[in-house]
């Protein structure tokens, strides 16, 4: 129901702009057919066992996110923007899940700017600035507080990173407080693009929200099949330090505002993921310094893309892949490629592995090797000056494997069937990138998926599992892959 | 002394084809200055502490690869066959190792087989053969046998897989006995491989006996740069299946001959393996089925190919990134890459992660998935029937981790300066494959280095780390580590 509710914004959209009919249309038969449901569903009476364990956590949470994308897609299909079922759910799974990979063609998102169709392009960011704190954690904060634990098995199925951070002790006004600082960051967003529309026109009111959504929620949907690259070079600064503030983890905003200087100074990940951004812009500037006209456009360039790569966002001011200026060098490419990988900070609106897990891990291999030499000395994993529950390190090393096994069967999965795709060199990079693209939330990767290309060309079938991909990294992998295992329909006994 | 007192395979060569006096002296000199090295450092009298603890045991073990590697390797700089010193470093590296990868270029290779270096084309392929079953098992098995354990420690490190087996209670009979099938084996091959000379005019002598040290150590090392593609039908099949018998862990040929089959029948590892032999033909095969004239030529690339990648072999039949009959479809390449990852049993010449390793891996990652939905319940990882110690998993993931960082960091190395490298869009498959290769001990990848590509485009410094990595990739990790880690160098306490 609290999808349908949404559905308003673009609904608004379509009036302000004043479209077709059609459009009203596209909307209010999703949006009244969630309702309908959900209030059979409120008279449904539950069954008399309604605890609630960890896997029905797992499973509620997984079967929403899946209705979410098959009901989010109804406006572009009813609508008749997008002819095609899969691009469609594959559109809006890419939306929710905040990954911003899109299967339109250039032509079809031609069509709805130009053609009478802004609330579209609006329901499509929108979508990543739901997905981006989680629609369930949303219904907790604001509806529902359970007395038995049972929203916390949902909240750990949602929430990203290893440890669910509750920073104050009643769960209802943690997520309260994160969802205000998440408003407050967006709508500073908005105000600071606006102010950049003096100075470049392109920047529009419309574009200013679209953009601030899809930073927020590090999606990576943009108005235009040119993502940032039209923009001036302040409205492209603006957006890629608000791209590495959304990437922070939230609970530091908090920190900040009740001034607990202390921990944000302590805070290990933090610190480590602003060595990784400076790092990686040092050294791919230094790369790509002769590619373009000034020194100060390579910085901006390298600026833009890491913190759009590192937040797992996906908006591009320059294509690193096949762009005018030429493609990028190996090891700027291989910089990307890295990024891709680790992600964000844990609690943050950003997919991936996250900074903290690839802290422990790290901090594992070093500790591993160093056991080696002396067996008998007990290495102690610290983060944060305090040492590390070996639980942690586990399920930290557990999450590491699955997203290692996920994306290679993914990426063999997609590369069985894609008449489409035309024949490349890159074609295995172009699979290999696409798989991690998905699974890290992210929407660009190499090749034929470079930040020029897109999700179009792939089959049916390559959606579908891509999309399945894309749930798979939002929830962290353990939600989605337990449907999957038979012992989850059996009887608990 | 005994890689000085190995060089007389290759002086054996020279002589029988009659080559230049020249040749004679580039094995000499390395023979002689070995043999006086070896003869001081024996009067040298030990410090009075000779026990000798894990750290001490993997030092050894490193050190006397890269001194085998420096030595190897002149030969090739005093005949003048090779000019460049970090050439014939990676040449022999590669060689010892069981790579294959090849830096030489394709006039530098024809310069020795047309120009009057047979000898140093077989002491290249010799060193496969004699790096494939660990030169310093070798010495333990023929000349010392400790008392206090210490070649324990020199075994564990030099040894492949995740467990040292011991297959009769002294370790001086145990490495006996695979010495004695390890030759057994090469010999069969030399043999069977002449008998393939009746129908196939290609198959000498000398190629026979290159191409079984080759296989044997699952190297990749042949006589021309076509690798094995001028050999007939029967001479490929004849490879092929060496290629996959050397796979194996050759504990099973000690059962075969004790007729202990039970044992063979429930070893989980070699039916893992076998399956994913048969699997990967089978579906390779149908992909390429119209890419040759039959579907005789079509199964004999994909099972020649397989064989090649599993085994870490590396020879090749066909090209499948730039052959004539075009790049293999992207499922094709995407299985090759898997299969590289993976690698064949432990226990065996062989390189990569090791089946069983993968084997624990995807039984720890259901497993883990499981305890999600029953959190109480203990999930016990059973291998061949028997419950897997803890102990063994946690370090068969620690390798997991290990691995995949040397793969990142040293392709991420290999990508800041290769000036030479032409450009093209699979530039970071390149870097990717090329580390991957390595570390597995294969020797081609995809791009640049596909199978009719090589090495010779990389810098001195791109061929150092690889050589690196070819070490640290057949010692598996720990002994180059922890020549890395300060402590390493620090007085015990």
């Amino acid at each position: 129901m609290l999808v349908g509710f949404l559905m308003i914004i673009p609904l608004i959209t379509a009036y302000l702009y004043k479209e077709n009919v059609w459009n009203y249309i596209s909307y209010i038969i999703p949006m009244a057919s969630l309702f309908i449901i959900g209030a059979i569903l409120g008279f449904v009476k539950p069954a008399k066992d309604t605890r609630m364990g960890a896997r029905e956590g797992f499973v509620i949470v997984s079967l929403s996110w899946l209705l979410m994308a098959l009901f989010g897609c109804l406006p572009f299909l009813i609508s008749g923007y997008v002819k095609d079922f899969f691009t469609a759910f594959f559109e809006m799974t890419s939306g929710f899940t905040t990954t911003g990979a899109s299967a339109l063609t250039v032509e079809e998102l031609d069509n709805m700017l130009n053609g009478g169709a802004h609330s579209l392009i609006m329901w499509r960011s929108f979508s990543h600035w739901i997905g981006g704190m989680g629609i369930l954690v949303f219904i907790l904060a604001i509806i529902m507080e359970s007395k038995d634990g049972s929203s916390m098995h949902v909240l750990r199925a949602e929430s990203p990173g290893p440890q669910v951070g509750k920073i104050v002790s009643k769960m209802k006004i943690s997520s309260r407080i994160l969802y205000l600082i998440y408003i407050a960051l967006t709508l500073i967003e908005i105000g600071a693009l606006c102010i950049c529309h003096i100075f470049d026109e392109n920047m529009t009111f419309f574009d200013a929200v679209i953009m601030s959504f899809g930073t927020a929620g590090t999606g990576g949907f943009a108005s235009t099949a040119a993502s940032c690259a039209l923009y001036a070079p302040c409205s492209q600064y603006v957006i890629a330090t608000f791209m590495i503030i959304f990437g922070v983890n939230f609970t530091i905003y908090y920190w900040i505002i009740i001034k607990n200087f202390k921990d944000v100074l302590h805070n290990e990940e933090l610190r480590f993921y602003l060595i990784m951004v400076v790092i990686a812009v040092v050294i791919i500037t230094f790369q790509i310094i002769n590619l373009y006209s000034t020194a100060e456009e390579s910085f901006r360039h390298a600026y833009f893309q890491v913190a759009s790569i590192i937040s797992t966002t996906g908006y591009s001011t320059t294509d690193y892949w096949s762009g005018a200026q030429g493609r990028w060098p190996a090891l700027s490419l291989g910089i990307i490629l890295f990024l891709m990988y680790c992600g964000s900070c844990a609690g943050s609106t950003a997919g991936g592995m996250k900074q903290s897990r690839i802290l422990i891990l790290g901090k594992y291999s070093v500790s591993k090797v160093r056991t080696m030499i002396s067996p008998r000395k007990v290495e102690v994993i610290r983060l944060d000056g305090k040492p590390l529950d070996n639980k942690v390190v586990d399920s930290t090393i557990a999450f590491f494997i699955l997203y290692f096994v996920v994306l290679i069967v993914c990426a063999l999965l997609i590369s069985i069937w894609n008449p489409a795709m035309p024949d490349s060199e890159a074609e295995p990079l172009t699979m290999l990138t696409a798989s991690l693209s998905c699974i890290s939330n992210i929407g660009p990767g190499l090749g034929a998926v470079g930040p020029a290309g897109g999700f179009s060309n792939f089959s049916w079938f390559s959606k579908l599992v891509l999309s399945f991909e894309m749930i798979a990294g939002r929830l962290e992998l353990y939600p989605l892959l337990i449907l999957l295992l038979p012992r989850t329909y059996k009887r608990s006994t």
